[in-house]
C-alpha cells in the first residue's frame, strides 16, 4: 500500500537506497517450473549497467545479482523468489552540498513534504537506482512470457528533439542508444556531446511493443490493459507521458481513419496499438513513454533550502546526461511484468465443465 | 480482481450494462460525516447526460440516481455507500445487426476472445455507459475534496485536430464542448456538422487541472501520484495517451528548460504538471488526455463476424459523433477518486508521539 | 480497504443497513458461462430468512433479491454481478429508545468510536441483515463449486450447551435447527423455550463441510486455506471462535495420534480436517464455528449513553432467540466464497508449455 | 496474491526456505520517523531461537538480522524496510531419506499437489523457518505500536493436555515455554521428557493479549479486527484453532451472561475478549490459540512415495518435540502486524474540517 508493490497475481515487492546496502526485491506468484537462473537475470540488468555508450554516467556498478530463494534444482518452486544486488560504488561525499537544499526536477522536496525526513544520499529511495529490481524482476516475467511465445522490444525513436527516421524494433537491443535505426545514431552522439559540453541534459521517446500476445487479455473497465500499462510505464521516474496506438495523433483522425478494419486473417491496420476497449486483440502492442531530460544538470540553479532560503545550487556527482538508453530495459521490464500478470489472470476457471 | 474495483482505501465497485436493468456501484472508504444527498451526485451525472449539444446522440436518459445506503441522517456514515441509476431506453433492436458480426474499434472481438460470451446489446458491459457510474462515484471524490479546498477543473482544449487559442479553465464547465475558450466553439460546431454529414466521427484532447492540492501525495516507486493518474484516466475507453505537465513536449526540452525552480513562494514555473518523483509538489496538477474518435460510424466498414467469414458493417442507432464533451465529467470524475484516495492514504500515523 | 469487500480473485463487495432501503451487493469476477437466475439465489436466501422455526425472529422478510447485471441469456458474462434486495418491514419505532443508549454486546460503542456517528436503526451496517449479501453472494460461488463437484454442508451440533449425539451431514439441510441429527431436536426446542420465556438467548456450535475439494488448494505462509476459512467464518458477526479439524482438541494429542497416515488411497484418517501446512490434502475440509448468544436480550442490562452517563437498557423488538439456525447458510456462503476463489486462483498458467 | 504478503497498509512480504540461502522480507508502510535497529529486531529473534528449553531441537542458529534499506540516520524513513537472515547451519543429508516419501502431518503431499515440484529441504518454503521474518517484521509492529502504548504478551496456557492453574501474563516472557505461571512448569518438563522418550510430540494452548488498544479499531463486515486476527493466527502452521474471548466457552453462555455491561468508567466484565461486532472496543483484547503437535516424530508412520506406493518412514533429524515455546513470539508478532495495520487503518481523514 506504500507503493513498492507492484501487480496482482504476479507481484514485484522492492526495495533499497542509491547508497544504502543495495536493492533488492521479491517476486511472488511466478508459477512453478520455470527454468531460472542468476545469469538470465544478470543478462537483463547489465542491459541497465552504467556507463555504457556516451550518454553516460562514469559511476560504475557491477550490479551482481544474487537469488536468495524460490528456486530449486534450476527451476522456480511456485514460491517466492527473493533477490538482491549489493550497491558497491557510493561516493556519498559527493551528496553533501544537496543534504540542505532541494534539487529542481527531483523528488527532494516531495519526499521532505510526504515524509518529514528523507535520505539525501543520492535520491535515497527516490533514485533511479530501485529500477534496478525492476529490470531484475521484469526478466523472469520476461521468461515466464516467453514460453508462451511472447516477446518485448524496444527501441529509442526519438532523442534530444531528433527523430529516427526509421524504425526497426528488431536490431534495436546492440545498437547504441537502443535506436530504433543505424542511421540516427550520429546525429544523437553530436547532440549529446553538445549538450554534455553545456552541462545540460536531454529527454527523448521509447517505443515498445509486444508481438504474440493472444487476444482476450486484460480487464473489463478499470483495470484495462492499456490503462495497467500506462500506469506502469508511468510509473519508471522520468517517464511524463504514455500513448497507446496512434495515441494524441489519434484525436486528430476521424473514426472511420482510425478503425482497424477486420479481417479473417485478423485486423488490417494496428491505429489501436493491439488494445481496444482495454482488451488485446491479438495484434502487437504498441506503446511510447516520453522521457524527460535528467534534472541533475552542471549548470546554476535556483532553489531552496530545507528552511526555505533561497539558494543557488550546481550539482556534481557523476550523472548520466539523459534517461536514454539506460531506462530502455527498464521500460521493458515493466511491460513484461504488465503483460504477464495478465496472462496470469486470464488462466481463468472455465465455468462449463 | 476482475477489473471492476478502482481505489485502495477509497474504492469504487460498479456493475451494469447498456442495455440491463442499470449501473450502478459501491463507493467504500469514504470516511464518515461527509454531507452528502442525492443531488450532489445528481448534478455531476447530468453533466455528463446524452443528448445536450452538438456532438450529442438522441438518446434521452434521465439518469436518476438512487442513494441505496451509507447515507444517515444527511450525512455519510463511514460505510459503504451503494448507488444505482436504472436504464430507461434501450431500443434493443438498434442492435439486433451487431449481434453477429463484431463492430472495429470495439470491444466486442476482445470480450468474445475473453470471456467466450459476450452481451451484444450495445456492447454489454463495454459501453460507455458505464462511466455514469464512475461520475457517481467520483462525485462523492469530489465533495470530500471540496473540504481540503481542492478542485478540479476539465477543459477541452482540441477537438477535431483544432486547438484552442486560449486555455481559460475556469469558465469551461458552462461552455458549450466544455471548451478551453468561447472563440473556438463556433469553429468545432462547424466541424462537428461537417463529420457528422459524412458519417464520421471525431476525437480530441482534454486538459484535466487540480488545484489546491498540498505537496507530499502520492506514493513512492509503483504508487507514483502520476501513474495512478495515468492508469485511471486510461482506463477510460476513448483514451490514448496521457501527458503530465509538459508530457511529450518534455522529451524536447533541455534539464535547464524543463526543471522549475524554487523558490521561497513556491516553484517558479510547473513544466513538471505539480508531480516530481511521483508526489505532489504543491503546484496544480496539470494531465492531458487524447481522446479518439467514437469508433461507431455511419459509414460502411469491413469486418468478420463471429464464424470469422468477413462481412460489412454499418452502424446505426443513436449514438454520440465525438466522447467530448460527456468524457470530460468522466475524466474528472477519475482524476477525484485517485487524489482523493491519495489523499486519504496520506493521513498515515506519525510515529513520532 | 474498509472492510466491504471480501476475496481475491472472486470479490464481493456489499452495501446495505437494516433499516435502509436494503441491501446489495456485486460478485466480481465469476467466470463467465456460469448458468445464473434469480432463483437459484433465492433458494439459499430462503433458508437465511427470518421467522422460520422456534428460535426465530416475528420480523418477516421476503427477501426477493433482485439480479441488476452480469448475466445475458441465463449464463454469467464474466463482468460485475450486482444485486439487490429491499427492506420491506423496517418498523423503526421499536429502536428509538437505542439512539443514545449504547447496548451490551453490540457494535454500536465501537461504531461510535470509530465512526463518531452512527446509524442507531436496528444497528445500521452492524446488523446481522448485512448477512444476507453474503449469502446472495455464496449462492454463485457454490453454484460455481457444484460444477467441480465440490458440496458444502454445515450443521448444528450444539445449541444452548445441549451437544448432537450423532454427526449426520446429509440430512441437516432439511432438518429444524439444520440439526445434525433428528434425535436432539426435542431437547433443543425445549432449551429455547425455557430461555425464551426468560428472557435471554442462546448460542451454540456449527460444523462445516466441504466435500469434492482437489488437493493443492490453498497459498502457502500467509493466505493458508484454513488461515483464509478461520477468517472469512469469523468475519460472521456471532463467531467467536473457529476450528479446522480436531482444533483445540489437537492441542491435547500426541504427533502420533495427530498425524494422518497416508495410503496409496488417500489418507487414513482426517484429524488434520483436509488441510496441511495451509494446503488442502483432498480429503473433506472439516471446520467448526462458536456462535455466541445473540446479545438482544429483554433483560434488564446496565449500560452508558452517548454522554457516558449510566443507563439501563431493556431491548424490545422483534429478535432472534439464537443466531442459529439463520446462521448456518451464511457460514456455508461464507465457506463456499473461501473455496471459490482458492479454486480460481489455483487455475494458474503453467509454466512449462 | 500468492500468499506471500500479509497486511493491508502495513505489508510485510517474505521469502526463504529452509535450506536455502536465508530467510528475509520487506516490511512496506512503517511510517516514518520510527527509531529502528537491527538490535530492536534481534531481541525479538533471539525469544524465537531455536535450541533453547527441553522442548527445543539441537539445531543452532544465530538468526541474526540484517537491515537492507528503509532507515536512515536511526530512524524509520518512510520507505521499504528490507532484511534478511542467512541460514547458517543446513545439514541437507539429514533430509535425504524423505525426498521421495510424503511426511504425514506435513505440506510435503500439498505442496506437491499445488506445484507439481517440491523442495523436499526441510520442507522448503513451507518449514517453520519463516517464521523468523515474521518475527522480524513483527518487531518492527511492535516498535510502532509500543509509540502509541499498545503492549503484546503471550504465555503458554496448556501444554501435552496439563492446563496452567495460574494466569500471569505479565512474567511469562522471562518464564521457561513461556509458561503462564511458575507452578506448573516441573509437570510440563517432566511431560515433555517422557514424551520425548517415546519419540513422539505434543502441542499445546497460547493465550495471547494485547493492551492499551483504543476503542474503535477494525473494520466493519468482511474485515473486522478479530477476523483480521484470526485469518492471522490460523496462518501460523502449527495453529489448528483460534478463540476471541470466551470462544467456544461463548457458544454455551446466556445472552445475560456473556454480554459485558457498560459503566462509565468502561466494560464491567470482558467476555468479549476486547472485540463487539468486530471493533474494538477499548478492553484488553484476548485471544487463545490451539497448537498442534509437530508433525516430524522419530516413531514409524505409514505414508506413500512420490509413486503413491506404500512405505513407512521415521523422521530424523533435529526437531523441536513441540512448535510451544518457539511459536509464541510469533503469534506475538502476527497480533503486532494485525493490530498495527488496523492502527495505521484508522487514522482516517476527518471529512469535517
Amino acid at each position: 500500500m506504500a507503493g513498492n508493490t507492484f501487480g496482482r497475481l504476479l507481484r514485484l515487492t522492492t526495495f533499497g537506497e542509491s547508497h544504502g546496502a543495495g536493492i533488492g526485491g521479491v517476486l511472488d506468484g511466478c508459477p512453478a517450473g520455470l527454468p531460472l537462473s542468476e545469469a538470465l537475470i544478470q543478462a537483463e540488468l547489465d542491459r541497465r549497467k552504467p556507463g555504457s555508450g556516451p550518454a553516460g554516467t562514469t559511476r560504475r556498478e557491477s550490479d551482481t545479482v544474487h537469488l536468495l530463494s524460490g528456486v530449486f534444482e534450476g527451476v522456480t518452486t511456485g514460491t517466492s523468489i527473493g533477490f538482491f544486488i549489493a550497491n558497491e560504488n557510493q561516493r556519498s561525499r559527493d551528496y553533501g552540498p544537496i543534504a540542505r537544499a532541494f534539487r529542481p526536477g527531483h523528488a527532494d522536496f516531495g519526499y521532505q513534504c510526504k515524509f518529514g525526513i528523507r535520505d539525501y544520499r543520492g535520491g535515497g529511495r527516490s533514485s533511479g537506482r530501485e529500477t534496478a529490481a525492476r529490470v531484475a524482476g521484469g526478466a523472469i516475467a520476461r521468461a515466464l512470457l516467453a514460453r508462451h511465445g511472447i516477446g518485448i522490444h524496444a527501441a529509442t525513436v526519438e532523442l534530444g528533439g531528433i527523430p529516427a527516421p526509421d524504425i526497426q524494433m528488431e536490431g534495436a537491443r546492440s545498437r547504441a542508444f537502443f535506436a530504433a535505426c543505424d542511421s540516427v545514431i550520429p546525429a544523437w552522439e553530436e547532440r549529446v556531446r553538445a549538450v554534455r559540453g553545456a552541462g545540460d541534459t536531454l529527454g527523448g521517446i521509447v517505443r515498445i511493443e509486444a508481438h504474440g500476445l493472444p487476444a482476450g487479455l486484460g480487464e473489463p473497465v478499470f483495470d484495462k490493459l492499456d490503462a495497467a500499462l500506462a500506469g506502469a510505464l508511468m510509473s519508471v521516474g522520468a517517464v511524463k507521458g504514455v500513448e497507446i496506438g496512434e495515441g494524441f495523433a489519434a484525436a486528430r483522425l476521424t473514426g472511420s481513419q482510425n478503425n482497424d478494419p477486420m479481417t479473417p486473417g485478423g485486423m488490417a491496420s494496428n491505429h489501436a496499438g493491439g488494445i481496444v476497449g482495454g482488451i488485446s486483440n491479438g495484434q502487437p502492442i504498441v506503446a511510447r513513454c516520453a522521457v524527460k531530460p535528467i534534472p541533475s544538470i552542471a549548470l546554476e540553479q535556483h532553489t531552496v533550502d530545507v528552511d526555505n532560503q533561497p539558494v543557488t545550487i550546481r550539482i556534481g556527482g557523476r550523472h548520466d546526461i539523459c534517461a536514454i538508453p539506460r531506462i530502455v530495459p527498464v521500460l521493458e521490464a515493466m511491460t513484461a511484468l504488465v503483460l504477464a500478470d495478465a496472462l496470469l489472470l486470464q488462466r481463468r476457471m472455465e465455468a462449463r465443465p
